[in-house]
């Protein structure tokens, strides 16, 4: 018996068809469903025809403006018409010879007679379509879209963003003769998700599947607004001190001067103009971080079940090098599949995946927070954010005592860090040993996840 | 700090005011949001304008009948606005004095002027509004419901089904002359949901607090068709026979033969007619669980990390004399307050009901299923069908070597129990004792869940 996850619940798979005009935030919304459900390891893929566009028609020279996208110009139809094409084709392959479970097919697929071609390949192979349209007539809510994505586009290299700004609004237009958008009426025999002014209405269609009702779900949460995530760490705890994994022990000396002095990195990391943002902080039901966010003098301070470290079962309390002793086959286990690999009685990476689904879930929601958790923890939550796969993530060095501020953007997320400057042991493990680091500060570069990370295209 | 449950991120308050004609499922789904929300231990009401108007203005003697509905009927017009008013003025008085959280107000509220009197209302009292509409125009859906559920309301007691079915049809015809569906355009300014022809189509407009998309994740998922949810717990295993809890222990020689006779047990409950039925079964990852699966026929077989048994941590492996002499304050202080203690290192059954509600949210999506499951984790899934008190679903006995199906109801849940007629030990504690009852099948009557079990109106 496979262990639950949600891709298992049906056998289904889905072409998400994104419909809507230019600069209505397809290719955010797309790619913020692609990272999420690859998180819960569910195979998902985007297809982006710009890029194919680019990739066959070239975007370099002078003449590469808003007139290629003109509807009477008949060279550019041609290779956008061969761009959709080619992407169709490979999202079909990929479904059908690569188990892929949902494909988003992100273009403007502007008009009912593309979309209902692209319905019945999709019924052709017995793959459900679900419509995904982002329709928007605030102008301010466009205009900033194409000032924050579009004008450093690959399409406008070398202009400056005077001219793509109004050479995108051009493009618009073009596409604007032709749109049909989705309608409850007419297209009710269509599965769809119709997001009016970001989220301010949404329509549902048809929604039935499992997967679908995830998705809906996804993007009924996400917002817009620019935010920062904090996350650390709870402060060196005793257990540390000895190597022991699991416990509920206090933090040692040194790890309470890193909870005194986590409201001063905190401040200094929020900038003297948003000194007096009021954060929210979350911690797990363990002393180790309630006692490291002690000291901060925010009010609003929850703590999660779902954000305890993960359950060693039979090896709570030990050294690895005692695991490594008493039970050697395990400690190998371990280390070759540490995703999968299930304590006995405990947990497994992926069982924190499915445990913190809600968190994530909720972590799109709000705004400005705090997060103190533990090493795994902060490993599937920061992979999360930084599209990191699950090969990589369990092994990804996390150190003690530094404060990480993760800024999502539209296509990418800002990493920076904030050391404490006070010391504290490592309690990072490297593959095929049971040696714990000298120090956290000391880390090969190779898997210091904190260098040039990016969920960018 | 308070340990997290979905009600404490936001200091939110929601009145859900239903719309809709008479027949559209208001009262089934506001019952069925208000028992979802109790179990997640957010404090909701359901106010039903219908049974202030029976207590007001009664409903015995031959005359009564639509006419009462007519708009011309003056004296049923006053009798009818007196119980909203005083349906409102309860729900208020909950909202301030008894801290409210949730208040449903479930009346056809049909006039776009009544509902902005409601509007005004809750937002002189800090209470957000949420309208939640049911439209429906499926002739054959309405009258199936009439027929279900409304041929037996208190206001047709001795009447026959034929005059109920088309006296009820006149009522609708009354509502109908006045009523004024929530509409995108002209309601844009209002937080509302609108199910078109039960889910086919959903119209959400500015849902913006968590619990508001709570609520509509979880409308959106309820479906209408007839199924059986079949529960059991794992047969009697090696950690029974000794008493100790926890742990991962094989099944008991009585055990396999209960696994041995599940799926018998099982047609025999389906019933002939159904006996190709096609069930989905879950299990946790525990062996117990799988053991007593591994005869069952069906192909769909999902183990689930969330329905482990309660983590009882340092407790695990133990007996609960050996507790009890051990940590006896940690003992006392679990038959104190049994819901919300936490073992050390462990779980309590909020944290649970926490972790069991991605579950119930997939449970009301599925058609067929059958789950093998722990004690703990079995008292809360039955809790939240059952509509049980949080105080007393830790002490509900659930026997060992039973199967028990629920059919949910429009307003109820049908149990019935089949008994395996193997003997198996009590792993029930009562209250105050660390001793355990001698066998399953000699329970107290005061305590057993299965008698007379209703979550109906």
């Amino acid at each position: 018996m496979p262990v639950y996850s949600i891709s298992h619940v049906e056998n289904v798979r889905v072409c998400v068809v994104m419909v809507g005009l230019p600069a209505r935030g397809k290719s955010l919304i797309a790619q913020k469903i692609v990272r999420y459900l690859s998180w819960l390891s569910i195979k998902s893929k985007c297809f982006n025809v710009g890029s194919y566009r680019r990739k066959i028609a070239g975007v370099t020279g002078a003449d590469a403006d808003a007139t290629f996208f003109s509807p009477n110009n008949e060279e550019g139809l041609k290779f956008r018409q061969e761009a959709v094409n080619q992407a169709i084709k490979d999202m079909m392959s990929w479904f059908l010879d690569e188990n892929g479970v949902v494909g988003i097919l992100d273009a403007t697929n502007s008009t009912r007679d593309r979309r209902s071609k692209i319905l019945k390949l999709c019924r052709e192979n017995y793959i459900e379509p679900l419509f995904l349209e982002s329709w928007c007539n605030d102008e301010d809510l466009i205009k900033q879209n194409i000032l924050d994505v579009k004008t450093t586009s690959p399409d406008y290299i070398n202009k400056d963003s005077e001219f793509a700004l109004s050479d995108f609004m051009k493009r618009i237009k073009f596409y604007e003769t032709n749109y049909q958008t989705l309608n409850q009426d007419i297209d009710s025999n269509l599965s769809f998700i119709k997001l009016v002014n970001v989220n301010t209405q949404i329509i549902l269609n048809r929604i039935e599947s499992y997967l679908e009702s995830r998705i809906v779900y996804y993007v009924m949460n996400l917002h817009i607004k620019p935010r920062a995530i904090y996350l650390s760490r709870h402060g060196e705890s005793l257990y540390n001190l000895t190597g022991k994994i699991g416990g509920d022990a206090d933090l040692s000396e040194r790890g309470w001067k890193y909870a005194k002095k986590l409201p001063e990195l905190v401040l200094k990391s929020l900038g003297e103009e948003n000194i007096n943002t009021d954060l929210t902080v979350w911690t797990s039901t363990l002393n180790r971080t309630q006692q490291t966010a002690s000291f901060l003098p925010y009010k609003n301070k929850l703590q999660w079940k779902a954000l305890d470290e993960l359950d060693a079962g039979e090896c709570d309390g030990m050294t690895y090098e005692e695991i490594e002793k008493q039970f050697p086959e395990d400690f190998k286990a371990r280390d070759d599949n540490k995703y999968e690999y299930r304590y006995r009685g405990g947990e497994s990476y992926r069982d924190i995946v499915i445990r913190l689904e809600p968190i994530i879930m909720e972590l799109e929601r709000q705004e400005n927070i705090l997060i103190i958790t533990h090493q795994a923890v902060l490993r599937c939550i920061y992979a999360y954010f930084m599209n990191v796969p699950q090969e990589e993530s369990p092994w990804m060095s996390i150190p003690l005592h530094t404060l990480i501020k993760l800024e999502p953007r539209a296509y990418s997320t800002i990493v920076s860090r904030i050391k404490a400057d006070i010391p504290a042991v490592s309690t990072y493990k490297e593959k095929g040993t049971s040696q714990l680091g000298e120090f956290d500060n000391i880390t090969s570069k190779s898997r210091d996840l904190l260098k040039g990370s990016s969920d960018g295209k």
